[in-house]
């Protein structure tokens, strides 16, 4: 097989990135490890930053998101048994953000994709990315029972963290710089409508949790935990208890609860590898950089890396400069790092500190006070939160 | 002897505290363990905030200060050879900042405490605190080779970091919170024009340093160095060079040297007690609360606990209620943590990690770049730096 751009991985990033290339005539074809069943039913993030809508709309995706996607208007910060609402378009100029499902994009994005094209692939395992410094990198992949092959004018690195294409860039060639947080997510989802209007970050004494929902419908919930965690060691009586320990603020508010349906822990780790490109091999998404979940970077980094990508491509294809192409990591890198700068933040901000240092739980109490004080530390927050822009 | 407000200590706290008192017609004494020569040239800080100005103004004791005070309209930021204006009149509304050394501030002090009093005595090592919790605590002190003792209605500890107030206050009745940094400063004084007209607060790749100045003619300049170095080690020569190696930024600016007439080590610590009062017995400046230099908090933090402790005696010498007094430790607190919050973050943001940490490092740059690039971020570091109000 030979195709012009040989896009690795079928999450929310592969998917895009062949939607955007096929809407400007761009060849291409996508490799996807697991089954549709596999990728149209993991649980990820769901919150949306404005630009993410944007790319979404400009990929002709938003359908069913402009539908049933939960515009939200702020974040509410919970500690010292208070309630802080931050609000975005106040604090913007009139940003907000959406809430809709990764796994919904993803099914939108995979019908569409076998709607209309280009080709994707499903049980298609990448097994190397061969010559990725020459001119026409090849692509090995098991397919049917049987070794293929795909050779690209380019290949898109979109397999997540755990993938291969990051591995195919020689160590002299790259830099990975990584964080390893001391505690993890339990997150759980339950059909129950959440009992929040909008998104809580709760500092609660015994640790972070966070409030957040898929619809109407369905609450998502997430506590911190040390690592490690077994998920059969919280029963879901225990669950619903300490979440609302760690929401409880006053009488007016109470946590709603229902049948969980899902039940995991995720570690939390910062990650990013320079550069995203590596001859004509291109990292995207988790492939090139991982963020821990508070904040909801991570979809949002993978959409962003993705627009810039796609414009570098349909200039490539509309003019034969490769200039955009040769800007993609420097342009990329300058996001993520903001990005990831703002995830640790939030993250330490709001997590308690299982060594139990008092001096560093009073500064995140002075932190949070300083948002709630301060209107230029909240702009910052709602900034950051609802998505800086590509170039930075 | 006795007295209404027996303090202890003739430090910028102790002296600020002994003029507003006795212009509101408070009866006080002034204990200090050094003589006067010692107190005068201790060399301190030298950046003031305006509400340090305004105290100082309100207490008779700017007239030097109006006339050598040099007034800063921001400070630079220095990274990647890069330089970045922070412009604090336009990012606050108009606030700056006037350099002053805490030294001179002293001696203006004693002067106008020795020419019209209240009594100030040197060479008074305070030994004891006896009963701070009763109506009458007494100041056991030594002076003129033999053991005194000072009965007061309240004392002021304001006798520094290592001064014995703190030590009268009983472990259950209070805590503190601390955190050492990995890093110390090497402070030079230097008989040079200053090389820049505002600080420069520079992140080199060796590490941080420091452009500061005590007046048009001397310079005062500061290196990070590991803890535990030895001023032994730093020759003069080596101490211009690395400083010129992590100022450097273009051939447009050349670091002026000259004679170096003061060298010395010092760690960097936080350190905050609370409560700051017990019984009677109320705690100011360093003697509750000390923050690392960066962002140079330390006397600003000392001025305003004694602008709220004077207020709140005046207030009972007036009408009797100890409301003020019973507020003051809260009060204070506040504003003791946001300083803390601002001296940690300014000083992670500039130092060099000793272990090398690179995801640290790019965090680091990405700090500074978004205070370059975002109006709320800057204007958020301009407010810390030039000041909060009193009550957060």
């Amino acid at each position: 097989m030979r195709t012009t751009v040989g896009i690795i991985g079928a999450g929310p990033a592969g998917l895009l990135l062949a939607r955007l290339l096929h809407r400007s005539g761009i060849d291409c074809v996508v490799l996807e490890a697991r089954t549709r069943e596999y990728v149209e039913h993991r649980q990820r993030a769901g919150m949306l930053e404005q630009g993410t809508v944007d790319a979404l709309r400009e990929a002709g995706a938003a359908d069913r998101l402009n539908v049933e996607g939960l515009v939200h208007q702020g974040i509410e910060l919970r500690f010292d048994r208070e309630r802080h609402h931050i609000d975005f378009p106040t604090l913007t100029g009139g940003r907000t953000v959406t809430i809709y499902a990764q796994t919904e994009i993803v099914k939108d994005l995979v019908a569409l994709q076998l709607a209309d094209g280009p080709p994707l692939l499903f049980e298609a395992e990448a097994l190397a990315i061969e010559k990725p410094d020459s001119d026409t990198p090849v692509v090995r992949f098991l397919h049917e029972g049987r070794e293929q092959t795909l050779t690209c004018d380019w290949v898109a690195g979109c397999d997540g963290f755990h993938g291969i294409c990051r591995e195919a860039v020689p160590a002299a060639a790259g830099r990975a710089y990584a964080h390893d947080y001391p505690y993890s997510w339990l997150g759980i989802l339950a059909d129950v409508a959440p009992s929040c209007e909008e998104l809580v970050y709760a500092r609660g004494e015994n640790g972070f949790a966070l409030h957040s929902m898929r619809s109407t419908r369905v609450s998502r919930l997430y506590l911190q935990v040390p690592n490690d965690t077994d998920p059969d060691d919280w029963p879901d009586d225990r669950v619903w208890d300490e979440l609302a320990a760690r929401f409880a603020v006053d009488a007016d508010w109470t946590l709603r609860r229902g049948p969980i349906t899902a039940k995991s822990v995720t570690p939390m780790r910062s990650y990013v590898h320079e550069p995203m490109r590596h001859g004509r091999l291109l990292l995207a998404g988790d492939a090139a950089h991982i963020v821990p979940p508070t904040g909801a970077k991570g979809l949002n980094l993978a959409v962003s890396d993705i627009r810039v990508l796609a414009r570098a491509f349909t200039e490539l294809h509309r003019s034969g400069s490769e200039q955009l192409l040769d800007d993609y990591s420097r342009v990329c890198l300058s996001r993520v790092w903001q990005a990831t700068r703002f995830s640790y933040e939030m993250t330490k901000m709001l997590h308690a500190q299982p060594d139990g240092d008092a001096f560093e739980s009073r500064l995140q109490l002075a932190r949070l006070r300083r948002i709630t004080a301060s209107r230029h530390a909240a702009a910052e927050l709602a900034a950051n939160y609802t998505g800086l822009p590509l170039m930075i």
